[in-house]
């Protein structure tokens, strides 16, 4: 399919690095592509970015049928532009189209795309270390219609947004509250699409959660609310007796690409890793006997994010030293390094522009 | 709060009654109204029907944070304008609003606004017996922001379409399938609250149970997957030795207006009615032992549908003789005719213009 390209009369102005925020400030350009049933995906365009004009009526409005992505663009210390495992991002965007109803979109397609766009758009990708493009893929239903059934219409689009560090005043634990009230996903359910009711069921417990002090949710299972599923936007890893662990994947789980890495990082490196249950039980006896040495969260916004207290009902665990662990440590050097290029790709993650 | 109205140079053309489907035509007018954190709720006002301009970054596209309620207008033999129990579906909007952090909107104010459209809009009110002006209030994020957080800003809108009879073919009973693989809200979740995901959510299933020939899902439980809890878009009754059983409310179950209306009047008939956990084996056992005479759904799209047979695994449950049930038939006249204002409103049900 061609892409047409539409460019802006005048080129904005990216901030400053160091002014750069999260998801507030966003590029000249947007991709669009539109689907019906006659044409299936068409008129793949670059053009600047715009307002969408929506009837009230339209289902995602309504019935929240819609998916999305989340990824980024890096610039290395030679200027080159890359992109980590984006083919992932595309694969798991039709896993998401397929749990949802919506048509599936072409993987390499999306991702020539992609390439396209950032083409246009690459004097807005920052370059200080830690800051990037984040990149939103997004598919919405678009039928005018009031009445619960899949849409016939949907529009794709691809959102560009100048990042800064996620890490602006140090790479710091944070603490994270297990809900016992509430429940984000469960077995026969949609938590392992990204879409959106995911991010709305979620948010009761976050606010509840940030009264308390803590920065997120640290989700059970919908079941039996026993077995600890993931935080907020981030999976969660463990390390028990020196095992690196991290709950299996299990329907309602979002399967992180930033996960992925992280468990073929650890083998590679030959460590004992495992996805398995973990239950809130089995954590509180290894945090009472100190087998509990390190615990952090892993997601494509802040790669690996260190947890320094977890909180249970009347437990409060604490983990470590207050300082990030060591293997946070080493995961977000390794992974990191090979986003910005600094170190060799050894596993072949990279998509270089 | 005053409502400014802006009213359209040229009314449009209602079709005819006969020709009305349900949620594709919409009338002139619409009702919004905006908040911010510094304002609150404001800027009331009627005007014509338009597109929505919405950043791409719009958090509800992402994040799905939308509640909805639904409910309808019905014209008299008079020419009366009446609303059916509409304070009901303003207090579910903000338990929806609560659940979903969403500020909660003055329920007489919303009301009282309701009323002021439907005054602008009265020649779209359909009077065939069994049409009716469907009334979607809805409220969404609006924030521009990719970012998991409860939105700052919001817009509720209603929208109004003049709607067909729904039994247009005559009241048939529908078949039901119930769904072993999926699985629509769980305790601790937002099944309770009129939110857009739960539809999404509800989709797969959904699209699953046509092709088998199965007009809706009837959903289990997420916890033990064992216990009935509702259908689509409807609350669901079972007649078993002549007690009316429907699950009980338990947070995952939406809170039906029309399923308290059936259950207030199954009272006041002298009924035996209970509001309670029935198991998948319960029902087939009553089906099997000849106990389950009779099985409906309730909802304020076709007020009472009877249930012709059930499905689940290799059981097939046929329901009565391939007629509507004696007490489906008896709560939808019930109903209808108070709605219509062909029978006394003796439960003080109805809201005149
Ligand atoms: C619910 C949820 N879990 C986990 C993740 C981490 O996934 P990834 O590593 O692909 O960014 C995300 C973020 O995308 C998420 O939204
Ligand atoms: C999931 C669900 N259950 C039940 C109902 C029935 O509720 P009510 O009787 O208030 O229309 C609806 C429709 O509103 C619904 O969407």
């Amino acid at each position: 399919m061609d892409i047409s390209i539409t460019r802006v009369e005048k080129q904005g102005k990216r901030p400053e690095d160091s002014a750069l925020g999260f998801g507030t400030i966003f590029t000249d350009h947007m991709f669009n592509m539109d689907y019906n049933p006659e044409k299936g995906w068409h008129n793949a365009r670059i053009e600047p970015l715009h307002n969408f004009s929506i009837s009230p009526a339209t289902m995602t409005l309504h019935y929240g049928q819609t998916i999305f992505e989340g990824l980024k663009a890096y610039k290395t210390a030679k200027g080159e532009i890359q992109l980590f495992r984006p083919q992932e991002n595309f694969k798991r965007l039709n896993s998401s189209a397929r749990g949802l109803c919506i048509p599936e979109i072409d993987e390499a397609f999306a991702l020539e795309a992609l390439k396209e766009l950032l083409k246009v758009e690459k004097e807005w990708i920052p370059e200080t270390p830690g800051t990037s493009l984040y990149i939103r893929p997004t598919v919405f239903a678009t039928d005018p219609f009031l009445g619960v059934r899949a849409s016939h219409t949907y529009r794709y689009f691809v959102l560009l947004s100048p990042v800064g560090a996620y890490y602006a005043e140090g790479f710091n634990p944070v603490k994270i509250l297990i809900s016992k009230d509430h429940v984000r996903a469960v077995r026969g359910g949609v938590g392992e699409y990204k879409t959106a009711g995911n991010y709305a069921a979620s948010l009761l417990a976050s606010e509840k959660a940030k009264e308390e002090g803590y920065a997120q949710v640290l989700w059970l299972d919908g079941v039996e609310q026993k077995y600890i599923e993931e935080v907020g936007a981030m999976n969660i890893f463990f390390v028990i007796n020196d095992e690196l662990v991290t709950p299996m994947l299990n329907g309602s789980i979002l399967p992180g690409i930033t996960r992925n890495s992280v468990l073929q990082l650890g083998r590679k490196w030959g460590m004992k890793v495992s996805e398995r249950k973990i239950s809130i039980d089995e954590l509180a006896q290894a945090h009472k006997d100190g087998s509990l040495t390190e615990a952090f969260g892993s997601g494509t916004a802040a790669v690996i994010s260190p947890v320094g207290e977890i909180k249970y009902g009347d437990n409060i665990m604490h983990i470590g030293d207050g300082t990030p662990g060591k293997l946070a440590v080493k995961f977000n050097e390794a992974i990191t390094n090979i986003q910005y290029g600094m170190a060799e790709d050894t596993e072949n993650w990279i998509e270089k522009l």
